[in-house]
């Protein structure tokens, strides 16, 4: 049996002990994906388990502390210290001049060496855990390393500049996301990025369509009301320069000067209007839907294909691992139990015996001692998926005075307490409070009524804590919303803002019928991946941010009003008199610090009125090419970002709408609980019952059950995220159903090909 | 064989010559479905053709006379007399009190009396041709009839209440886009209404979540901001009652008071602005996305539903049709060539001999004298196709001085004329035309240059005209814009703007570039359908014109600015004294007549400023109340139809990539193409090439093939709408490849039963 094993081993062209390089040099990226799969590091794992030994194929050593090294290098403070750092870094512009508040330049500069110093610990420290060919190979680790060597460059000059009194540019400045995009961890943001990258072909020849159709209807619009002497509401001339009518009719698509625009030639005469409601139509909306259907086209083809390739790459190397720990027993080929077991006590280390245990259940079901292939594979999945361990405790009254505990009245308040309609009665009380939140509380009754809620949400926790397990109370987050006014109850603001949270509780009520639930679920999910988007907005928005504050920083000053001086009206600026946005109040919306220029930019993606305010503003201020910063805003924010937005919310509905009708449960999960209801089925039953009621009742669940069971073992398993689940998982579980179970793999090479263009994957890891 | 025919029909409850009425009840609509489906009138014909004898069975006459009338009730001049009167009934609005063009009431009252009796008259017709039980059955027939009472009811009140001088309301006039509706023609804009219907479910729980957020975002305002003495940019209190909260927030969503609502909060503090950061995510994009999501998923959803009902509808009443008429040849039934014949000359009576002998062919591909089921059923599909015959004719100058025409240099001219270079000549000329154009024409040069460019265009023409056929030069309709300066160059505006149109032609170009390509052909295909959402659009418009114009007329006048009267400056009402409404020159925008009415609910579709300056000006000239007028029309247009209409584009689109890709040609088009390749390959082959030169320079090709082919019988055949094709139809003939070539029918139960909600179908018809 060895022997065949080897022998395939070797024919492999790679003996037991190895990893073929190819996996490393497509799958550079250490960091675990999305879901936490431990395919890459059970492979290495199996490669140190078959016999600890070198081979001279081996691209990377399989020693324990190779596998330490590696585990650290994944450890989450390792990560969080990264973090930290890129965000401290970003963070450094708020301390620079134009400085909210301002540090002296010797501060933010050894702060700066400081980051810079722990990114390149980081980037050495990733060399030594990957093979030398593929760290070369990898773009993002060139990138890192190019922008280190550029902002260290940066930071002299500007000391030299500095020290003989010259105010440089630090330009460097606008290169920091470069840290944030290319450290391994921020798979999800180049991801975001490379879905930009490919749809961008697509969007530029819709928005060359749309730059003829600008183009014709601006020719029209001079050639219409160029010669009418029309005059704008603001007194200046009316659509008589071309360029100025271009850049009215791109605001237009924004529609933030709609109706303005068109008032001078509606008050003409009736008939022209039918030219801007054309213009609308056409540009408004069927080319920002078409912008719409471009991007979303792209977002899920692309997305489609990179999950696709990422469960292809998982099981390519699960299949890698299997072969080189294989045994042939019988007919086909296994692996033991024991070298089973001491491969996932490798890769997890921390692993309790039942959990092990359980596992073991799960893949070997017919308890004959070893693993078959089907099984082996879905190892990374089961590693994956967090199992929680539940102890049932007794109530500690219980223990202390179990007859008066136990009495019949004491039974009764619990029984009542438990029930249905103790928790429907507190949603009613929330909701009068939250009416008398909203009347005039000046009213002394509504302030006594204030004390008489107070008191009663207070009766709510005490019996909740006579009923309930304490532990189990508290370990709940919701407790926090319960006892934060007790705390803070000097500021009556701060305590119905409390208040107010508490009314999130009727969430509750919302998510116990059937139709509310799949989409607050489906918000809930998507939570975690919209902090992908909240990255790349960031990056986009630093970006621009310290080219903004380059260029309009001290043009336009916030007075206080209340002074009343001249210079408070215009904003400090005479060039803003008598404008739009110095009587709008805008004065605030300026560049003048970090703070304020992402407010500002905040606000232009909402393009409204203030959109063309603002970039007259500005344009007034400087010069009227500042009108293109606000145009190029407008194109990648709200064409590519706001859309990349879009199509991302409405694909995570999709797929929770084609769930939802399909019941889509993985095999792994149906299996768990199959398994479970096999070796202990009240346990189980429970476990789904509580799953069950959790989403219902959020909160007291576990220990209903548990004091039914209070005779049994006392420890179950429960699948932790079992509801909430980011789209990314439920994406690649719909993928992996599809892959053929046996056999009909694809090579590496096919999977690597699966992309509709390849570039897709050289970035990728 | 007979007798076995006879026997077969007898069993399925109907002999030869019948029809069972199913068929009817659920398709009681006689009009072509989209894309002008022949299947209906090819059932009635097969019955009649069978043998033209009547039956008991029979619900309606299979007499010649009968199809007639049927013919006539489907006529393209009664078809457009209906949309005439419906038309004509809704234009009254523009010249009743208030009018655009006043007339006297009995005026309009005759025109309204005379429409109504048009109306009647229709579905007195259409009962004719309709069984009596389907016609009573039909929701449609009845809303019209009580639609006529109820407008009759009204006239006389308003007459009778006029002749004693009381103004009356004449309510009616909301329901006239009932007649739009309900008329059998406008299965499309029923559609679309139906779509919504079927949205509104899942739009009314996202919908309350969405209040949900949205009065705690209010409550939370309230308590942040009602206390702190805030005035807004207007100097009215800000954030202090929690219903002018709601409202301003419930704009927010609509991006209308951005950043305005928030500067007095970010004013005071800077924090403050996260606060409407997190409204502006949470509500703005995600809830408008999710709402997107919904609506698109639903669109999505019953579109394919319906679509596919549709398909397998048609096929159900081919097979009926083809039952009647079948014959057994051999071991299969078939319809023989004599009585195919006359089936398709009873349902196609104009169509020519050889067009007939060519559908022969295609059907009966082996000239056995028989069609097969398979070739039978597609016959609905093939009589749908347009063929072109095309006649190949010399060009006149050749007839007359053949020697000076072919001569060597005139070769060369004609050669020249032909080639590419020859048109991307003109392209650069209509650019730097185009340029001309945008420059200051007062410019002596400019205006010289003019001149230059009409005489290119001049020559142009007549190089044309020499060398192509000049009726087929003429039969396009671009030459329209070629001609148009010469007849009305006493205008210089509007050449200027023909010129602008010629730069049209440079989509040409855009076109031959295949990424261009998919975009405008889809952008030219969803043209149709756009109708329908223009319809859809015009009957929500109207409804609300026709409330606004009672609620709101008279309120505000415009008044000429230039009379410098003080009542011009508050649009002749004092409530708008200092209101920003009147600062903005909003005077026009009221709702004193038809075309002004629909001019506002046009720009508050486009949601901007406008928005809360319309709504607060209406609301201080009426009541506050007039606000909910504004929000009701917010959500019916933007949530429900801007969404669907965005849907549409996406689905139009994503059809259009996904068909680019597989470039699915149904069989009918390739077996014609096979067929033309087999009967006369050069002429086919040209017709081929033909299209694809069409596409690229559209125009002149025909002739460019005929002249090589001159000595061949000078008549071959096209698929005339072969590039451009509705979204419909695209997605039937996506259908119908699914749907199981033989036997597998489902039952018309089945069929009916694929809806997701039965209610879908109810109104189908």
């Amino acid at each position: 049996m060895q022997g065949i094993r080897r022998g395939r081993g070797a024919g492999r062209g790679a003996g037991r002990g190895t990893v073929s390089p190819s996996v490393w040099d497509r799958e550079g990226d250490p960091c675990r994906e999305s879901g936490g799969a431990k395919d890459r590091e059970l492979l290495l794992a199996a490669a140190y388990v078959s016999d600890a030994q070198y081979n001279r194929n081996v691209q990377f050593e399989t020693s324990p502390q190779a596998i330490r090294l590696y585990h650290f290098y994944n450890h989450w403070t390792m990560r969080a210290a990264t973090y930290f750092f890129i965000w401290v870094d970003l963070a450094l512009a708020l301390f620079e001049e134009p400085a909210v508040f301002p540090l002296p330049f010797l501060v933010t500069s050894i702060a700066e060496v400081l980051c810079l110093t722990a990114f390149f610990g980081r980037l050495v420290h990733f060399a030594k855990v990957t093979p030398q060919k593929v760290f070369w190979k990898d773009t993002k680790n060139i990138c890192v390393m190019v922008t280190i060597v550029l902002t260290l460059i940066d930071l002299v000059i500007y000391a030299s500049l500095e020290a003989v009194n010259i105010r440089g540019v630090r330009w460097s400045r606008a290169l920091r996301p470069v840290f944030l995009i290319n450290f391994p961890e921020s798979r999800q943001i180049r991801r975001a990025f490379r879905s930009i990258r490919n749809t961008l072909p697509d969007i530029l020849y819709v928005f060359l369509l749309f730059l003829f159709s600008m183009m014709i209807f601006s020719l029209m619009a001079l050639k219409l009301f160029g010669d009418r002497d029309l005059r704008t509401v603001e007194g200046s001339p009316y659509f008589t320069n071309i360029l100025d009518i271009a850049f009215e009719l791109y605001v237009l698509v924004t529609t933030a000067n709609s109706p303005d625009v068109m008032i001078p030639a509606y008050e003409l005469n009736w008939w022209y209007s039918l030219y801007f409601i054309a213009y609308i139509i056409i540009n408004t909306y069927i080319f920002m839907s078409v912008f719409l259907a471009v991007v979303y086209n792209n977002y899920r083809k692309h997305l489609k294909n990179e999950i696709h390739t990422l469960a292809y790459l998982k099981r390519h190397k699960m299949t890698e691992a299997f072969n080189i720990l294989k045994v042939k027993v019988g007919t086909e080929f296994v692996v033991k139990e024991a070298r089973w077991r001491r491969l996932v006590k490798v890769v997890a280390p921390g692993i309790s015996s039942s959990h092990l245990e359980l596992l073991l259940r799960i893949s070997d079901e017919g308890q004959t001692g070893h693993v078959d292939k089907m099984n082996f594979l879905r190892l990374a999945d089961l590693l994956n998926i967090r199992v929680v361990a539940i102890n049932i405790k007794k109530h500690p009254l219980e223990t202390w005075m179990p007859r008066v505990y136990q009495s019949s009245t004491s039974l009764l308040v619990q029984k009542m307490v438990q029930h249905r309609i103790f928790v429907w009665v507190y949603d009613v009380i929330i909701l009068i409070n939250a009416i008398f939140i909203a009347l005039d509380e000046k009213d002394s009754l509504i302030s006594y009524a204030e004390w008489l809620f107070l008191s009663l949400y207070i009766i709510e926790i005490l019996l909740k804590l006579y009923t309930y397990e304490p532990s189990a109370y508290f370990g709940r987050k919701q407790v926090d919303c319960v006892l934060f006014p007790a705390r803070k109850y000097n500021s009556q603001q701060v305590l119905d803002i409390v208040l107010i949270l508490r009314i999130l509780r009727l969430l509750r009520v919302i998510v116990s019928i059937q139709r509310f639930r799949v989409i607050v679920t489906t918000l809930i999910n998507i939570g975690p991946t919209m902090l992908t988007f909240g990255g790349l907005v960031l990056v986009v928005y630093y970006a621009f941010a310290i080219i903004g504050m380059e260029a309009f920083h001290g043009k336009v000053h916030f007075l206080d009003p209340g002074s009343g001086s001249p210079e408070a009206a215009v904003c400090g600026n005479p060039a803003l008199k008598d404008s739009a946005f110095a009587r709008g109040r805008y004065c605030k919306n300026n560049f003048n610090d970090l703070a304020s220029s992402l407010i500002l930019l905040t606000e232009l993606t909402v393009v409204n009125q203030c959109f063309a305010l603002l970039a007259d503003g500005f344009a007034l201020v400087t010069r009227q090419a500042a009108k293109l910063y606000f145009i190029g805003f407008h194109v990648v924010v709200v064409i590519l970002i706001v859309n990349i937005f879009i199509a991302f919310i409405l694909e995570a509905f999709f797929v929770a709408y084609s769930l939802e009708k399909s019941e889509v449960e993985t095999a792994i999960e149906k299996k768990i609980q199959e398994l479970g209801v096999g070796v202990q089925e009240e346990d189980m039953k429970d476990g789904g019952l509580i799953d069950h009621v959790d989403t219902k009742d959020s909160g007291f669940s576990a220990d209903e059950g548990g004091n039914k069971k209070r005779d049994l073992r006392g420890l179950y398993f429960r699948i932790a995220s079992k509801k909430y689940k980011t789209v990314d998982t439920l994406l690649q579980q719909m993928f992996e159903s599809e892959i053929a179970p046996e056999g009909k793999d694809p090579s590496l090479e096919e999977i690597l090909n699966f992309s509709p263009k390849k570039l897709n994957f050289d970035n990728s890891a």
